[in-house]
């Protein structure tokens, strides 16, 4: 082989491992998702069962984070990316912590649900949850499409949702909190709630770090710790 | 310059990088410690200035969180450090997040402490706080010396203090929502407490994955996800 097609085939095998870290983020962000939407519906309907297999599921997403992280590392070791192939590794790094602390909460809410289920309380609606729930499902699908995409705009789309829930997290929190001093036998019972709500906010804030993970990847600029105004700017530079 | 004094040169200054790293994660660790005391200590006097110059510093650990972060990106661009060397880079990058993450929760217990303050509480011990606060703090101190000096063994006392903080964590829960369920006039009081309490513990779990990321520094493993008993026989053998 002479030295020409060598370079080539280095760089067609490098591309291809930058293509698979990006591919293997998707992938497990599209089971994280499913994990997030399981765990929504296991306590509307207080479905232990529904409940289980997100708390099952987790070993799974534990050893997609530890596999990816150990492919990026690998591709550091072995081929010294510079410039935007390294930023791809760094944020294909940080994106998976990311999506497993999300599985993580999503756990959190199926615990939850198990709880509420064995202290005897009814299949309800939870519409604070539910606000909450759909709207960082959707922050999360956008995330993993602004991956996809290399979409910054999107990205900062994310980030302003990120307020939206930010709000309404305030909103169930002090809802919760009067049908506490209304009726403080329900204490216990909507603490359970009140938890997995937090549990829901917690997943939109990874959400939003996984868009600023794209914005720097595809601008080269850390936005974290800056205003959605400032980022705007950085971003449109 | 001769090559070897050339490679002589490079190398002098590559381990200067490697020890800036390390040096500047300590420094930041140091901060991030007086955060936290100055945190619980707050909430022990309802003192809102010490609360507020918490909040104030907020964004001083936020800067070296970036700036440490991306000496991490120019030392891996610039190096291309293998094997234990990448592996400090990286549990370096890891360790900031984790630091900041911590510095983040101490300022939420600052804020819980004025708004107690605003709410009108009295001064007063908070049990359950003080232990702990006084738990992660030691938690914390004790993974930076593991960093200090590379020791496994510490790092691994770490992660068992975790399990004894979250015992501990369990129980303040059960004595708070029996404080509330007694007082419900107290609830949104004891609730402040209550996050309070939620904040160290995650204090708790971002010292322990400090000393995760230690044990993969200087082991080579990574053990997220594992058992204590399998931590150990991972890192004695």
């Amino acid at each position: 082989m002479d030295k020409l097609s060598l370079d080539k085939h280095i760089s067609r095998q490098f591309n291809s491992d930058l293509e698979g870290l990006k591919t293997d983020l998707l992938e497990m962000g599209g089971l994280v998702e499913n994990q997030i939407a399981d765990a929504i519906r296991c306590f509307e309907e207080l479905d232990t069962d529904i409940a289980q297999r997100v708390i099952d599921n987790e070993d799974t997403i534990d050893e997609l984070e530890v596999t990816i992280d150990e492919q990026c590392t690998l591709v550091l070791a072995k081929r010294h990316p510079a410039a935007s192939d390294l930023r791809m590794v760094l944020a294909v790094a940080k994106a998976v912590r990311d999506l497993e602390r999300m599985a993580d909460e999503a756990q959190k809410v199926a615990l939850m649900a198990i709880a509420l289920a064995e202290d005897g309380a009814p299949a309800r609606n939870y519409p604070e949850l539910q606000n909450i729930g759909n709207g960082v499902l959707a922050m999360l699908r956008h995330a993993l499409d602004a991956f996809a995409r290399y979409d910054v705009e999107m990205a900062l789309s994310v980030v302003k949702d990120d307020q939206a829930v930010d709000l309404e997290y305030k909103a169930a929190l002090r809802e919760l909190i009067s049908q506490m001093t209304k009726n403080p036998s329900s204490i216990s019972k909507v603490m359970n709630v009140l938890w997995a709500v937090r549990s829901l906010e917690r997943i939109g804030d990874h959400a939003r770090n996984l868009a600023e993970h794209l914005i720097y990847l595809v601008k080269g600029k850390d936005v974290r710790h800056v205003s959605l105004s400032e980022m705007e700017k950085q971003v449109h530079q």
